[in-house]
Order: structure tokens, then sequence, then C-alpha cells
């Protein structure tokens, strides 16, 4: 038996829908196991079906347990023709999984049934991670770490940022990453006030702070952690705004709680920004979920007023941006724990000279 | 004055809207230059608007030109005001470019306007490739060749796929590429029935037929190319398999011209293939286009009676896989030109014994 599947199962009748079409790859990945990129689950009460084309039949066969498998060579078209032999009426769908015209055309082929936009489905169920999880994304963060220790060892006066990251990616990859989060920020100088400035063909200078933002792919998760690192002594300047961002990042980890909202976490690393002067240079949310994304729920950000659980994992990634002169961004990875947190990342966050 | 967007704003009123809402990252950077991940465009007939998020305030001012830049802090929310503030009804939008979550929320916060998809606007003018894009494609081609060299010389009895394609990616990055167009597929033996068998730690074994599909990424544009090489003396089975799949290929290649239909293409590989005994194992469309996606316009299928036209560039790609023995698939970049077509491709596709 399938827990996750069961769950989603048991989760029907609440959603008020009769049978649920699954389209998003991170959605199908978790129940399924399929790691293909192109494939649609069907579920109802009792049944769970999962398609694919022709190029993924014998992948599917290996990689998909818990559900009977078909192949389909015109997508929608045969998905709409197995809903349409189903007996339930009302038809679930992820709301962020169809593009308007899929959505369009599904709802042309369909005879007879009602498709129902359902928005807090997998990914809230998603958004607290298992044990079997939580292993896999610990070892995406060792990944990163070692990407940071590569870093920091190729940030010299005269290093392109470009070869910093590219040195960085060799490391992960060569100690088991299966792919990079996201292309691998370096910005120095004034370019770390592009918050998310990829590494460039920029020279890194004495006395410029460098951001390194990278995160690491293990069998499907994500790592995502972020530091900021001072070529050389450090003036008054870069140290003042460092230290406030630093600040901002511990307070709001000591407040990551079960049962506190997600928008109050942002509000303590931003009143404590804000406070310190910079208020107009963070412009960005504090954090956000990751997982099979890099960016999932749940977001930390002024907007989002839901409660944190137990189980969740999250970026807390406060920065200071300020134009023509460079940034500072400190980002950890934390898991929501039974009574506070535990900081996931392994990479400490005092300032670093190189 | 930026003539992609000329085109599209000549073209409002032919499909009958007064302004056009961008969403899909590939049509951001084909109009602005913008090369981040988060943006919308707004044109009408005399205005274009190009939005973005505070992270990416100094980097589009960097990248974008032709465009008023303003940045936002809830994307829908300010993008729906500024919708708001037009003069004008008719507002196109991306049908494959909003999910149908975002649509319902957008639609929900505009005032007196008609929200109109758009399925053939940009995708359209993106598929034939002016001389810029085709001198990047170019190139990425060539960092294609560079990885298919690499491979031929690490494929041999012993060494694992997974290493094949680790050294093929890292010659191609060596060389410029800035990511890769997917993961890397190397499928030996058995394994090349998957027609998407990512590389596995297997061993490739003397004997075995090996499929190498891979491609890169070059200032956005992609590469995606594939060879199927032969570990020691191919035996008769081996041989009569890669030439249906090769003549299949250059039949194929032979039928492009400009005004002949896609669909007609898929069909001159498909019949060969038929005739040749093996029509159950080609699953797969014939091809299709490449560009700032690596699966764009014009698809290459039975189900595609788009007329092709000079400047499009799309794959040619037959293939044969048979379950528990395993699979050849031979894939060309090809050119349409004004009286036939140019391949792309720089390496040979004759049968190559490793």
């Amino acid at each position: 038996m399938n827990p996750r599947l069961k769950k989603i199962q048991d989760n029907l009748s609440s959603l008020k829908i009769d049978a649920l079409l699954i389209t998003t790859p991170e959605n199908i990945r978790y129940l399924s196991g399929f790691t293909g990129s192109s494939g649609v689950i069907i579920i109802t009460e009792h049944q769970s079906i999962f398609l694919t084309d022709s190029r993924y039949a014998a992948q599917s066969k290996d990689e998909v347990s818990g559900f009977k498998i078909k192949t389909y060579k015109k997508q929608i078209e045969e998905v709409a023709s197995l809903i349409n032999k189903l007996k339930h009426k009302r038809i679930g769908f992820e709301a962020k999984g169809l593009t308007y015209e899929t959505y369009r055309k599904l709802k042309s082929l369909l005879r007879n049934k009602k498709l129902i936009p359902v928005s807090n489905g997998i990914d809230k169920i998603r958004s607290t991670k298992d044990t079997e999880e939580l292993k896999v994304i610990k070892k995406a963060i060792h990944l990163s770490s070692i990407g940071f220790d590569t870093a920091m060892n190729c940030i010299t006066p005269g290093a392109l940022e470009r070869d910093v990251a590219f040195a960085a990616e060799m490391a992960m990859r060569k100690n088991g990453a299966q792919g990079l989060s996201f292309d691998i920020i370096v910005a120095s100088g004034k370019r770390a006030a592009f918050p998310h400035g990829k590494a460039s063909q920029k020279k890194i200078r004495r006395s410029e702070m460098v951001i390194v933002d990278l995160g690491a792919q293990y069998n499907g998760y994500h790592s995502d952690e972020t530091c900021t690192f001072v070529v050389g002594k450090p003036d008054k300047r870069q140290k003042k705004v460092y230290h406030a961002v630093k600040d901002a990042h511990d307070k709001a980890i000591e407040a990551v709680s079960p049962g506190v909202k997600a928008s109050y976490i942002d509000s303590v690393a931003r009143d404590f920004i804000q406070h310190a002067g910079y208020g107009k240079y963070f412009g960005h949310g504090t954090g956000h979920g990751v997982g099979l994304q890099v960016h999932e729920r749940p977001t930390i950000s002024p907007y989002n007023d839901e409660i944190l659980e137990e189980g969740m994992v999250f970026t807390i990634e406060p920065g200071i941006y300020i134009p023509d002169w460079g940034g500072v961004r400190i980002e950890d990875m934390v898991l929501v724990t039974r009574d506070g947190c535990e900081v996931l990342t392994e990479v400490s966050k005092e300032m670093k000279v190189l």
C-alpha cells in the first residue's frame, strides 16, 4: 500500500470531488515515484491510474508502484476519454497544474463531468516532510556544504565569478548531486546588489563582498542556501550591513515554531532590518518551502498567514541590497520541530573573511 | 527600435486584441532580452511595459531595452491594476502561459476587461529563426559535437553510463555551454529500449548498442541531437535496425522543404519504419522545433498539418525500441532553407563501432 496515495484517496470527499487529475511532475513523482517528464495520474477512491507516453512505457514499469499503468499517444484526448468512462461526475484538477489552454481543451472533451479546481491538495500534504524525505533533503544540504567549501577555496582577488560557480558545481556533482537546484549565484562587489545575479565573467576584487547562493538536487529533492563572504578585511559599512542581516536571520529562526504564522516569521526579520535603517533595501520575502520544488509551500512572506507545522522545511533568507554598493544575503534551511526548529544548513553563518 | 516587439505590436489587431500580456519566460526573453525567472510583459500598440520583482530590478535595467521597466511586490495584483488603468478592453494572454489558477485570479481582479486567450502568437513568430538566433543555435550545436566526441572516447566495455554522461557534460561546459538542454541520456543494451533512459549506474558491455541523446544551452538557445553507437562488432539484427532508422532519418530529411506539411515529414519516416517491419516499435513523433525551448513549434508528428517555412529549425529523430532487446535513435537538427533544408548537426550519423 502506498501511504501517500491513500492520504489523497481518503481526502477526496473532503475536497468535494470524486476523482483527482494530477498533472504536475512533482506531485506525480511524490505519489508514484515516476521520474520522467510526461505523465498524468487519475485517482478515485478505489482506483489509481498512471498514464504516460510510449517513451516512458518501460521506465514507468520499473519506477511506478500502486498504479495501473497505461500509455497514450494523444495525451489530453486519451485522458478525457478515460475520465468520460468513469462513473463519477466531480473531477478535481490541480489549478496550478493545467495551463488555461489545456484546461479549455480538456473541458471541451468531457461529457457530463464537472471540472473542479483544487488549490490546496497535494501541495499542502507535501509541505510537511516525512522521514524518508528529510533524509534525502539532508543529503542535498550536505552536498551544498561541499559546494560552499569549494567556493570559499576559490574566492580570491582575481578569480572570475563564473569559475567559482563552476568549481562549486563540479564538487557537488562529483559527490553525488544529480543536478543543481538553480544556476549558481555568485555576485561580487556592486553585483551583489542584484539578489539573483547569476555568476558572470566579472573578476572578484579585494575588499568586495560576494554572495554565493546555491543548491543541489538529490533524488528529486533540493537544497537552497546562501553565504555572503568578504574578500579581505571588511570595512565598517560591510560589517554593519552583514550584522543587520545576520541578526535578522537569527531572530527569524528563533521565532520558528509550530503554530506560528508564516507572516509572523517574515515580520520578525523585516522589522529588524527596518529598525536597523535598511527597510527599503529588503525587497523580497523572508523564505520559502523547499522539497521536490526549490520554491514550494510554505512561503514566508508578509502575505502568507498559513500556520507553520511540524515537518515543514523552508528557507530563512533576509537580505539587504544597496544599489551601486552591493549586498548581503544569509540563507539557511530549517525544519519545524515539535517545539521549535532545527537548522538543517551545515555551513556556519558567522562572517567569513577570505 | 526592437523589431521583434514591433512585429507583435503590428500583429495585435489581427489577433483582435488591444493589448497582450506575456508571461512565458521564453517569450519574455525573446522580446526583451531579460534572462531572469520572474517577469511579465504588457504590450499595446504604442506601449511596452516590462514588470519584475525587486530581486531583478537592477538586472532588468542592464538587460531589457525598448520597455518601460516597473517592479511589483504582488505580481498578479499589480499586473491587474496596470491593466485596469489601460483604456483598452480586449486583453490577450498566452493560453499556454497562465495556469488555470492565475487566470482565475487575474480575471477576478480585472474591471470591465475581456481576457482573450491567444494560442498562435509569439510561438508562431519564434518558430522561424532570424540570423542572430541561427548563429547562437549553431554554437549550441557545435557544443553538442564536443559532447559526442567525448562520449565516444569514454564508451568502452566496463564504463558506467553515468560517467559517460558526466564527461560529455563537462566537456561541453568547459567549452562554453551554459547548461544542458536536458539530463543527458546514455542508455545501453536493453536500457536502449527506454527512449528517455537517463544515464544510470549500469555498466556498458561489449556488443551493446548505446543511445546518447544530449544538447547544450547557449545564450538561452538549445541543441538536441542523438547518436547510437555500437560497442564492438555489430550483429545482424543490430545492423538491420540501425539501417532502418538511419534510412528513415535520411529520407525524412530529404523530404524537408518549405511548403510541405510537418505531418508529411513524419509520415515519410514512419512509413519507412513500418515497411521495414518495425512500425510498432516507433512510438513517438519524428521531431520537434528547437530554439529558446528544447521542444517548441513545429512538432513533426502525424497530428500537425502545419506548413513548414524557411527559417524553421527542428529535429528529425526516428527510433526503433524493442523491449528486452534495445533500441536505436538517430537525431539531427535541420534548418528549412529556401528550397530544401540544411543539416545543422555536425556529427556524422554513419554507424560508429567503438
